[in-house]
């Protein structure tokens, strides 16, 4: 299939690459001309704008965005919608807030545009040599694309949703997810490292990936991880995020629903990022106050 | 090799089917002369009492004990211990409390015997056909019986984990990890059905197991949960426990470090055993008390 391709990033170039390997001709265009360049190299076409990307390409158009959520995507879609006719097939298959999704189906439907949200996870490896997608939108849109996904996917690795919106809700949800269960293990490994034992760590997340109930692909970088470096001493303990686990919770908030592990679990990443908290200076004062219980100074360790 | 095996319960009998299968020689005891019975069917030898076990075996003794922890695995291993000799090796399989371990190994250190604590993973299906083992003790011990845990795990599904009560110790965390990755699987599947997308749960299962970064044997119990009951609706949304997920918070108690992810699992597991709550009440009188908030009547839907 002739696909038209937005975004040259760390994602966008694999899932490019992939697409060139399976076969289908690419189209690409990024703001960033070395990253086109290098796309060129690898056998794809550039396009030297949205509009000329959409001038190469033949209706119903095929055009995948793989952009940076918020401000750079919607700058992009607003953009290459312009230069679509109807029944064109535009697929966001960034990390888009599912609201803004909703909202994007309603704009694009009053064109006559069939727009996907869609979901990727697998990260940069799967965008690379086999992805899982997440798919929500117009059925007649899903079918025509499934055979790419067919091809860019591991087996089993997409599906449709489907109504606009529930493709990102779903990877959003599967963010959130990962988020709790990474906490589980960060806690976890932590307890041993408190624990009188002197654990070593690939080994342990050798033998959980292999046979116990908590195997899994998060395991197994944990496992590569450790082959690097043995105790972590390389990497600060801050968590950072990009989004979706915070959604994931503001979802909870709006439906009313109790989701304390994921929500602890941003929380915590959040706790990551400071030094200090004023938190622990407030209740530091207060122990002092009522109990005359020594505080510590501030700067020393 | 020839093993004794104390306790055909379910993970004991489908361990010791797996010996037998791996051409080992197996003398059993179970206080439950049915069960005896039935592994003598699966070729398997029986033992009268613990004293008849330790005759029909050969020094240095290798005993298996895999029975409930607690009251059963002390009082087994007491008495099996009576009948054991210097350089035996008494393997502890069960979940026993690493510091009950801990103990047992110094006492039993005072009678020559070689005492192992063994973390087994993978639930009946692993126990069957290939399980996943993390074992504490001494080394000597644990060199005589890897050919056995090489035979009775998936491959690379053994670790030794190092000085006695390391073993129960890592299984105890492994417990405490998955506690929090199933509540963050649970959480997510319930932001699902509240949210306002209508998803097929069996084919969102199958998909973040196939690529997405959540990918994991639990995920793939899920798949097959939903197969069989598509919106869970024959089960009751109660989280029994059987003690390590307390455990491994306890230990994060004593050791005065911050596990709030899988302190919180377990937490919901406890809220989930209650219809009501008296905090519940507690907060409603008092919203009542300062605000006029009308409370519900007990009883009341």
């Amino acid at each position: 299939m002739k696909i038209g391709l937005i975004g040259l990033g760390k994602m966008g170039f694999n899932i490019g690459a992939q697409m060139l390997e399976k076969q289908h001709e690419v189209v690409a265009f990024d703001v960033n001309k070395e990253f086109t360049a290098s796309f060129e190299n690898e056998g794809g076409m550039a396009a030297e704008s949205l509009e000329d990307l959409a001038q190469k390409l033949e209706t119903p158009r095929v055009v995948w965005v793989m952009v940076p959520a918020g401000e750079p995507t919607e700058k992009v879609l607003n953009e290459i919608a312009g230069h679509l006719d109807k029944d064109d097939i535009l697929i966001d298959a960034g990390n888009s807030h599912y609201k803004e999704s909703l909202e994007r189906h309603k704009a694009f439907a009053e064109q006559g545009i069939r727009f996907m949200d869609m979901g990727t996870s697998g990260g940069i490896s799967g965008a690379r040599h086999g992805a899982c997608f997440m798919v929500g939108g117009a059925k007649s849109a899903f079918d025509h694309i499934e055979p790419v996904l067919d091809d860019l996917s591991v087996p089993d690795g997409y599906h449709y949703s489907g109504e606009g919106g529930s493709g990102h809700y779903l990877k959003m949800v599967h963010n959130g997810i990962e988020y709790g269960m990474m906490a589980a293990i960060g806690e976890g490994f932590d307890l041993l490292e408190k624990s009188p034992f002197d654990y070593d760590y690939e080994g342990v997340a050798k033998v959980w990936n292999n046979g116990s109930v908590i195997r899994g692909w998060l395991m197994e970088l944990m496992e590569e991880a450790f082959k690097g470096d043995a105790r972590l001493d390389d990497i600060k303990g801050v968590m950072h995020s990009s989004g979706e686990g915070k959604w994931t919770v503001e979802s909870a908030l709006d439906m009313e629903m109790a989701a304390p592990v994921i929500t602890m679990a941003l929380m915590m990443r959040y706790r990551s990022q400071e030094d200090d908290t004023f938190t622990g200076k407030v209740v530091a004062a207060l122990r002092h106050g009522f109990g005359g219980h020594a505080t510590e100074k501030s700067g020393e360790n």
